[in-house]
């Protein structure tokens, strides 16, 4: 499958295009500046023998993916997915975007939609936008030699969308778990906050989440 | 440890009850409803051999409780709790408290503090206020032939008040983790609403929460 990665020059964004390119993905990392992209496609590339990584910009790359995921910071999203509408109407969009602001009051920093999620199925209202694969550490991501321990949660209201999601987890060996409608997004976005924090306090860069009893 | 439970004639208290109980601690059960309270407390010595749990009124609780767990509803918590202001004063005080509500738009429904630890916080101001157990199913608790597979997050203000959560968590087999200060509580109160999505979607009683990486 065509996956096009949305700022997918950063950590998670590369991490998410390098397990996918693994498994037998075709990868466009997108990228404001189209010459980044190109870099980190050739870095990535150069990883493994035979992947298909292209980078192309942040436009071209939406264009081109069956599926498109957004690897963006929180803040500005408007700005980068309004011209992104046109090339994701009818695509499955999925968000990785966790809105939290270090050294304020508050680590989880939604926007007024509720979370991230919700902002970005606004923004791209033709897309079918689940929002999945945040709390799947970049550094876990990026360490292809060994699996991944985590699940993946997803939530969205579309469940075509959803199952394509949870078979993009499959295929980079993790489990995944139905949490409900896009508006159970914050909830989601939120563990990312609670990992930061337990990265951070026990000096750890990988921490995940299991679900237990299922 | 003498522990008050208040609102303990619910599932979520009075599972936490039994469980410190097996564990050797002594249970104060209190209820708006002292009778309830007896009742509950006779019903849960039943179950095992020589255990110490009382029924009380919350007031009475509050004040026998050398730890004070609150087991309440989200709504009405001020009510509820004004009148133990007094009693609570030093002491470590545990929210369990999770606004949730069923059937309106979000799930996840916190209070202007921005979670009900934090409502807590405020109308207790001379408590040391942790947010913690919310995510252990009652079901979990209530079975107590098995140990419990979930992880205990906790966060709160006052690191010493915590490591006394932690010992409480430890004496039910749980693993403690620090989730920092009570401004994440509502991070941890929304994983109580994935569980519930989870529990609901995949038609269990007891899903949990394991952190990995740790």
């Amino acid at each position: 499958m065509n996956i096009a990665i949305v700022g997918g020059t950063g950590k998670e964004g590369a991490g998410l295009g390098g397990r996918w390119a693994v498994a037998g993905h075709s990868i466009i990392i997108g990228s404001r500046d189209e010459e980044r992209a190109k870099t980190k496609a050739t870095e990535l590339r150069e990883r493994a023998q035979k992947l298909a990584i292209i980078g192309h910009t942040n436009l071209d790359a939406a264009r081109l993916g069956e599926v498109v995921v957004l690897a963006l910071p929180a803040i500005g999203l408007d700005a980068t997915l309004r011209p992104l509408e046109e090339a994701c109407r009818g695509k499955v969009v999925i968000s990785t975007v966790v809105p939290l602001t270090f050294g304020g009051p508050r680590l989880f920093t939604p926007p007024p939609a509720g979370s991230s999620a919700e902002e970005a199925q606004a923004l791209l209202p033709g897309a079918k936008v689940v929002a999945a694969f945040h709390h799947i550490a970049a550094h876990e991501l990026s360490e292809t030699d060994h699996p991944i321990e985590c699940d993946l949660l997803t939530c969205g209201g579309d469940a075509d969308a959803k199952a394509v999601v949870a078979d993009l987890g499959k295929s980079m060996g993790l489990r995944a778990i139905d949490v409900g409608a896009l508006s159970n997004a914050g909830l989601l976005e939120g563990i990312t906050a609670v990992l930061a924090t337990i990265n951070r306090r026990y000096k750890l860069k990988n921490s995940g989440i299991k679900i237990t009893g299922l």
